[in-house]
């Protein structure tokens, strides 16, 4: 099978993190995973939720939104419907987990950070980039809480990172495009740690049912890719450092 | 590790589904899994929407709800808020899914059925249970067209059930009780096709991630949880047929 | 006249209610009228509204909703309109008003008592099935708050019961269903005490007005139809009692 | 007792009838009944709503509103709330009812006609003020329609007028005031048209049930202020005829 | 130029404002520009909004609002509809800023006064007609609060009206009515205090831009204007005072 | 007086603006003035809204939207509060307006273009910075369509831009920043014309009313602001015609 875009079939395309995009944020980063261009932005505030006052913990939380004309067709402005959509609230709950699942909610005390996941441009996978470029943005609050002396340390257990894998056809495509997605047979969604956790497995027939021996491969795939994106985190974390030291 | 309820860490909670609860829908079931009560009421209707008018194709798609009081602590009526949750939203996206998953949409024509799941009583998996009484809901109202002769067949390929697995402490658990779900690690829901193929493999962890072995073996579990809930399915279809012939 | 369900004009339909339905509330009741089927609940929280802080008063509120798929064609969810009907609304108000004549708010301190009233099936009289439901629901959670000794006593004046009355061509007819109330001229709606008081009368003319001794006849209908209802509720409640000692 | 302002028990409040308020509507009329003042205006539009589509049969609705300083304290704009209130619905069933009861919407023809009625200053009575006034707004546009030859006929059957008794201590009160209203065990409101026929009683017990003597008495004492209502309903048209001719 | 009014070009429409319209307001006018009509009812409340607790400073803001039928065909009520429409934002935004340049808020207080601005009736105009009372209602309002001696005096600076200009044609015609306002190419209101100092300037080409000496020709007619209204609002304001003294 | 940035009252920042920022878009630019990022994207349907149908006119609209981490603090992501705030559907509202006086309708056809405004970074000027940036989306999409030969010219009339200035203590300060704005007595928004029409005037006084002889000195500091923001639309087309040969 041959990608339109000539990569492998286990081959993620190019990613690229910007970390600081937005300055006025506490921590954030763009990415650019081919296409998808997704802006992260962490907002700290003081205060958690009603459920978690006087507990002493923090809360995590992520907010997604779509540019109206990141996509091929304009989408309608959310804000204009006057609700968010299901797959919007369904997206930002996903990367809302996903950063809990690393940050250490204990030591970050009763304060509230909203990451804001906000795509530029679409072209499949924006949720996952959303959650790589994520942790960037919360990990750089993080940083900044702690350099400022308002916590002691850095909150988070390690770092997290997610990517797709499809069944198209019969072959396994790793980091679908808008296209691959919409041809593929089953959908995953793989969010893992640093040390090979996994924090969300997410996987839909959208065609046909998956097999058992095709959820295994497409585990192994993502495992692949996500090193990459790893990677390339602590990169875009180690310039940032170098731009404030 | 001693279950509340006696049970074994492999063992569902007695299941039972009832055809016809709604005798105003195509097609209903009332299921009680343990102290989870669902109704799924299938709706039929011509027309499709927008993007499928002129395909031929028909569309299945779900709403879910609560009773207020079905939860321990009263939940807002989702009428009088204004909105639907973002749970609630998901959980009806993915119930959507799996049981399209099984529909033949050519065959079914251009009509919409709308599959509502309302929760009378929740005590954890509210969403597994919502799928397997969805499933018998669709399959008496597509049974109620073939039989007026509205179309030629049942539009259905397989048979397909969902159920829960989680990893609570050391232990892995079937078909989580709400307490369990509280007190878990992780949480798997499992959506299968009599053939056994996978149609949603949804797991997150709440606490600490997974590991690729924690997965397998949860894998496994559902699995052998699915096929009671097939059988029960089964023998619900056949009392149905029954009570109609 | 003939009804299509055999009954005399003057005899109400079978009516059966089984207390504790939804093990989670404070209160409740399933009520069965022939084929309309209500669940209420009461839920018990501390504090009042705005306006009776600091009055030392209690305040029970009811709200009202209708399963999807309770009536013969499908009803859109509200919770997905993103608001309650009209209907609903002043259903609701109706139910809340009834409860709160028969209540001793004093007695019942600064909480807020809460009635979910649920339509599973409907076939005629949900309103007056939900008010009759919806006494022996907040019966009972008074009766536990004063068995925990919450409160002192049960704050709860006499007993209060609902039923329909219509003019169906020249006929009077007692407790319609939803055809006989389709077909109807007149439709009367009363709320009665124990004590034959009146809490609310609404009569309303669909198609031609009614006259004065219509409207006298009418109501000493609905007060025969009240005392099978009262009696029924009596029943219930002493079931609960015996379930519960 | 003594009432504030000075009338005895069975004296309505002074009513004066305005015809044409808004020039901008078929039909409009000002209603001032002592300290209430509302503004009824009827606009025709070609179509009906679905249900009606085909049938040959027009429509009436109402929609009510209050400026937001109407009222003693101010409330809160129901546009800036997002919604009207349940009061306001509930208000506005009323009227739309209570002016189909009199229409011939056969003769109608396939036409909505919406009577807005928007209440400048309220002191009780605010929706039977609307029913009144509504009908001579009803009826104004009715006769403009007529007299350019766009209907046969003015498709009235008669008229009708509201008015609202209540049970203040031992007294009853014709035509409450806010003042007398908040002070009502009970308060009725009767809707009755030329031919004394009732088109809505709506009894409520705010405080004690009322009994069925009191019922009796009440509906005696708002017959005879329907009829001073009607007088004067008539005087207004006869004025506007005179304007117009 | 002819208007269809007979005024002229330079001569803006009849005006009269009666103070006190709405008794229970602290402070009201109604405006009778032409055929527009628009009540102010200013309303005080204690506390102000959570930008401006513990500062000392009050505030002034005000709302918008058109009666359905205040319009030649009938505009949709934004209650039902459910939201206000950008252009009642808009206005009601510009009048709070007008009104607020003219008040002391520090002599005012923690006091919130919201000027609710309703149009009866609709000729163009209805922004510039609607500060022009609210001036008139809000110098009330603070008249009433230094008279009872909650205030030490009268918290505002100077009087503000306001007046519409447009370039129709050729022609520079001063207070447009509707016809006149559709007709135009351009369309500017301008807000000016007693002092002659500029609140507010909206200029807004409709159609073809406007040079800078049409601009100097809108403003010199815009100020002959306003002072014919500053002398409405002083006569209006000093036989309020006669009435209550 | 110093501005913070070191630029003299008379000088505008600098501009940048790159055409083709989103390449779904039919046409789009990215504004960099100062630290006012905006992106305009302009996306073209067949169709009109419902009161241009059938009138051979196509419709230009725009819509505005903030990212939540554009500013300062964090602001509230409007889809999620359920609606665009005042602030936004003014600012759409202006921006809508700017466009349309440039481009000819007629020309267009029955086609509607939706020019989407969304901030990326906030400093002041954002709404000025949209329309210029807007200008050149619209632009480009028309060059499309004429370059496809859906249309057979260009339906732009010439060139818009806008700028701020304003009246910061004794200062007269043209295109302001947040800060600058948060200070000035009074914000003048100026749409000027390639011919040096105004399309729009908005002058407004924060604190003091603002003179005559201030407004005349203000439109003149903006006429020299618009004039550099031409040239920098002209260089962006230009650039994006290259690119396209």
């Amino acid at each position: 099978m041959e990608r339109a875009d000539g990569r492998r079939p286990d081959e993620p395309r190019p990613v690229s993190i910007t970390p600081g995009f937005l300055p006025h944020a506490e921590g954030s980063a763009l990415i650019e995973a081919g296409s998808t261009h997704v802006i992260a932005a962490a907002s700290v505030a003081s205060g958690v939720p009603r459920w978690l006052r006087g507990s002493g913990r923090g809360w995590v939380t992520a907010e997604y939104g779509m540019l109206p004309r990141s996509t091929t067709e304009r989408t309608a402005r959310e804000a204009r419907v006057g609700r968010q959509s299901g797959r919007s609230l369904e997206i930002q709950r996903l990367i809302g987990r996903s950063l809990r699942a690393v940050a250490d909610l204990e030591a970050l005390g009763e304060r509230t950070v909203t990451v804001d996941c906000d795509v530029l441009r679409a072209d499949g996978g924006t949720r996952t980039a959303a959650i790589t470029a994520g942790y960037v943005a919360l990990r750089l609050a993080f940083e900044k809480l702690a350099s400022e002396g308002t916590i002691a340390s850095v909150p988070v257990r390690e770092a997290v990172a997610a990517i797709s894998v499809g069944v198209v056809g019969d072959a396994l495509l790793l980091d679908l495009t808008y296209e691959e997605d919409s041809a593929a047979d089953t959908d995953l969604n793989v969010v893992m740690t640093e040390s090979s956790g996994f924090v969300e497995v997410q996987g839909t027939a959208e065609r046909r049912p998956f097999t058992r021996d095709q959820l295994e491969a497409m585990l192994s795939l993502a495992e692949s890719g996500i090193a990459l994106l790893l990677a390339e985190q602590e990169r875009a974390l180690r310039t940032a450092e170098k731009g404030t030291s």
